[in-house]
């Protein structure tokens, strides 16, 4: 499905709960496609990838916000911005490794699991996986090699919902020579 | 998936376009598994269908509606408070028959569709097909039969979205005798 040239910025506001139902039927068939948890976990990271290098430039245009100094103004934008426009919820961005290159995202309340249980036979599914694709996508898009996982998981029986996001490398942009 | 039983109402209000791009992924991924549009469009209803009956529940404790008087009433509250509530846009109320019992709902601007385009070679998909099932679950559990279609979609090159509504019958609703 390719991307229509048309749209405006207009912004529809929405209640989570629809968009987390279809994200369970979207796991849902993904468990049934794949044999194991971890080839969904796989391609939920993809599916996600693919979002975030689009998202991007929605975000982009709506937010308004230029180029970020350093990763730790980039964690910001992206638990006080980002999250609170696409999940309505806003993390809290902690557990700084010393160098600076790694932090974690806690969300008390993650909306994507809102309905769900993980089933017995699911124990190893990274069921909101999606939203580490995101993240990878949408920051490659902006010239940064980042690693996202999930740390923890209130689905797995912890108290709380843990991305950690570790600094890889800037990519260099390909631009034609004498451009800058 | 099945649902937690401490969830509250609390409310996450998020922008529709990574739910937009989510359910592109969605419908991506039914198009790869089955064989023909008319597959795919059968799925999305049955997965709208499964996302309705869990969703009414939610919307009749965030929206505190008692039961409608009539069609006329059921037509209003799905397009001023359900459609808003859940996908951030209100549909207008139309072309009532005549005896009362079939309605059309326009929507100027459908939020599924925003960064969407179909492809040649599937020019019979019922895109948003989702939504007809979530509608005809949402009233199934509110003892109303109504049989849900599009009749124009802009991704057909018609100039609204409309979905038609047709009110079949009242459920009996099976309770042990005694019982109210």
């Amino acid at each position: 499905m390719s991307r229509q040239s048309n749209r405006t910025t207009d912004s529809k506001k929405m209640n989570s709960e629809l968009f987390t139902l279809t994200y369970g039927a979207l796991v849902t068939q993904l468990c049934k496609d794949y044999e194991n948890d971890e080839e969904v976990n796989k391609q939920l990271d993809k599916m996600g990838y693919n979002i975030g290098v689009r998202l991007i430039e929605d975000f982009l245009a709506r937010s308004n916000i230029g180029r970020c100094q350093d990763f730790r103004e980039t964690a910001d934008v992206i638990a006080k911005i980002a999250f609170k426009m696409y999940l309505g919820t806003t993390p809290s961005v902690t557990n700084w490794s010393p160098a600076g290159d790694e932090f974690s995202l806690i969300l008390e309340n993650n909306p994507l699991v809102d309905f769900v249980e993980l089933p017995d036979n699911h124990s190893t599914l990274i069921y909101s996986n999606l939203l580490c694709g995101v993240l990878r996508g949408a920051l490659e898009m902006v010239q940064m090699a980042v690693d996202v996982r999930f740390a923890q998981d209130t689905l797995r029986g912890d108290n709380v919902t843990e991305i950690r996001m570790k600094f890889i490398k800037r990519i260099e942009e390909n631009l034609p020579a004498g451009d800058e």
